[in-house]
This record gives structure tokens, C-alpha cells and sequence, in this order.
């Protein structure tokens, strides 16, 4: 999700590095946008900005009800002032626990995670915290489809990364690599090719990640 | 969510009756506590606690994943002091789109709301927003399983409320009444009892759901 100050300015998340809630988040649009004199498939939109518009084009369109959830804050203070809305004086970030977007369709439970690397030719582990993964665990064993939707930005190449790809690398990590390889991603996942409408036509991976399953 | 101050005093919603997206929320600690010379079933717990709680149970039995979602808010301005956490410092409650609850059971999609009423003999259609009936409407046709746990706070009894008598009723409520009567969630409903694990056994309710959609 990406937030506007009133004067339009989006809020950026990059200035907090050392938020470890905020870290490996999608919101690049500013970054992006310093890289404006190229033109990318992308057009400056952050990869969850894409996400947010294929849901709405799923959802206006009958095709499945998909959301990302709103970011977890701890409230501490809130002012109430005469005739005019509640302000929130004083929050925290929380940790999330669970993964960013879930939903329904074709009668199943899709739930999933978007996730950028600058690498090229792996995707590294450390862009996933512990409770996503079993959180995703859970989900797949109660009869969920789980991935992440993996964005190589230096190539533009998006991917549907399945849970179980995920979990194997995962829980492999501490006697062997760090990361997935874009090879195995390429092989045992499946390509997402940008279209107009919908942005990212991710249920077409989830078709094959259903009929696989 | 019951969200406390650093005293350990809950925040209470209801000192922002004005605020539409607070308003009929199950945040209700603080009536609970007013009566606590009475021991109830539900021990001075509010019913999103109980629920959370429920949900807690079935997450830990691995029978199913569910969780609230958090509040939507829009945030305006952040501080970002050295060694320590970023604090919000502006931000204002948005009006959330969905429903507060959903997950997975039984490779099911489960999406519902919590809602109580102090009426005696009929649930009041003014508890529910036109987004949610929406989000609902949207998430059953493709497949979901949908419905709102209702507590009638002045007899403590609890039901499940099937979407599609919901429906019935909201979409009548023009040109006819603007409750649901209780007699009827009696009789196509589902009536929930207090049990210890989990408080409020829900997915009872849900399992006859199922078998009935």
C-alpha cells in the first residue's frame, strides 16, 4: 500500500531501514521513479501497486475476491476532536502475522506474499520472516494455494514461486544455501507475462498451481 | 482488537460515537467490565476477544487458519528517532472494505463478520455496512463460505447468521423491516454454546454450512 502525504507526496518506507517490519516490502515507487528516464513494463508502479490493480480488475470483473491486508499498527493515543474525524496521535508498526493478500476463488483459498529481488539469478531467503512461512505451512495443510509472487526487477520477470518450492529451500537453509535459484524457480514454477488488463494475470500460475495440486 | 494504553487501561472505542467505521464494532470490554458483579458466561470478555481466542485454539489444533484482519489506517506523517521505533505521529481510521474475518478450513474459504445487538427479539440491518454485504455477496459466489457470528448481549446467546438470510433481508429492507427477527436465525441459523475449547466452538456451525450449501 502506498500512502500520500496531503500534498501527494507518497510516504516513503526507505527511510526507515531499520525497521525490520518495513524491510523487503514492495513499495519502490520512489525508486522507480528515479529511474523514470527508461521506459519499464512496469511504468513506475510498485509491484504491489500492480498486485492491488490486477485484484481490482479480478474483482470488478466476477473472477475472484482477492484483498492485501491493511498494515498492522499498534494504536497508543488517539485525539478526538469537536465536529471533525478521530486522529491517531501516537502508533507503532506491528509485526504481521500472517502474509500480505488473501481471498477466494474458484472456491479456493489463495493466499500469498509479493516479493522483489535485485538479484539475478537467485532469490534469496532472507525476504521471508519465519511467521510467513508457517503461516503459509498452515495454510497449505488446510487445503490452501500458497505462493509468492516473485518480481526479478534488473530483468523485469515476474514469477509464481509455489509454497512448497518456498518450504523445501527454507527448511534447508541453515546446512545448505541462503536462496532459490531462478533456474529452479523457472523450471518448477511458472512465468508471468505482463498483460493490460489485469497488470499481472497471476490466476493464470494459480490455474496451473490448482490443477497441479 | 482491544488496544491498550501504556497502563494497561483499554482503549475505548465508544468515546467516539461519531466515528462511522468504530460505530456497532464488538468492542465491548468496557461494558462488560460495568456489570462485573455478575459472573456471565463470557468472564468481563469482550465477543471479537472470545473470537480471537477461538481462532487461537484452532490455529494451535492445527484445525483451521483464521484471523482478524487489522484496522485500516491511513497514515499521514511518521517520526523516525535514532535507536529506536519509528512512531506514527498522524494518521486517521479508514472505512475497511471487507468483512473483519476470513481463513481456511477444511480447504473451505471462511470469511465473516462478529456483531452483537442489546435488542431482545430481532437483529438491526443498521449493524451492517453496504461493503461488507457486498464483499460477502462477492466472496460466496466464488465459492466462499460466508456469515456473521451474532451475539444477543442481553440473553448471551450466541448464532450463526447464514448470509443468504442476511441477504434476504437486506435487500428487502426498502420496502420491508430493518431487522432480521430472531425466531428466524433460530430456525435457519445456527446456535452456538460457550464451551472452554474453544470459548465460542463456531466451526460447529460453519460444518452444517457446509453441508447445507
Amino acid at each position: 500500500m502506498v500512502f500520500h502525504y496531503p500534498n501527494g507526496r507518497a510516504y516513503d518506507y526507505h527511510k526507515n531501514e531499520n525497521h525490520p517490519s518495513l524491510v523487503n516490502k514492495v513499495n519502490h515507487r520512489s525508486i522507480n521513479h528515479n529511474r523514470s528516464k527508461t521506459i519499464y513494463g512496469n511504468r513506475g508502479m510498485s509491484l504491489e501497486e500492480e498486485i492491488n490493480e490486477s485484484n481490482q480488475y479480478y474483482l470488478s470483473q466476477g473472477i475472484a475476491v482477492i484483498h492485501k491486508k491493511p498494515i498492522p499498527i499498534q494504536i497508543v493515543s488517539v485525539d478526538y476532536p469537536k465536529r471533525s474525524a478521530a486522529v491517531i496521535k501516537e502508533a507503532y508498526f506491528k509485526q504481521a502475522s500472517t502474509t500480505d493478500y488473501n481471498g477466494v476463488y474458484k472456491g479456493k483459498y489463495l493466499d500469498f506474499e509479493a516479493k522483489e529481488t535485485t538479484n539475478i539469478s537467485s532469490f534469496p531467503l532472507r525476504n521471508f520472516h519465519a511467521h510467513q512461512v508457517e503461516h503459509m505451512r498452515a495454510c497449505q495443510k488446510q487445503g490452501g494455494i500458497c505462493f509468492t509472487i516473485v518480481k526479478f526487477t534488473k530483468t523485469d520477470e515476474l514469477f509464481i514461486l509455489p509454497a512448497d518450492l518456498l518450504f523445501k529451500y527454507w527448511d534447508e537453509q541453515d546446512k545448505s544455501r541462503k536462496s532459490i535459484p531462478k533456474a529452479e524457480i523457472e523450471q518448477l514454477g511458472y512465468k508471468l507475462n505482463y498483460s493490460i488488463s489485469p497488470r499481472i494475470p497471476f490466476l493464470k500460475g494459480v490455474d496451473l498451481l490448482i490443477a497441479n495440486s
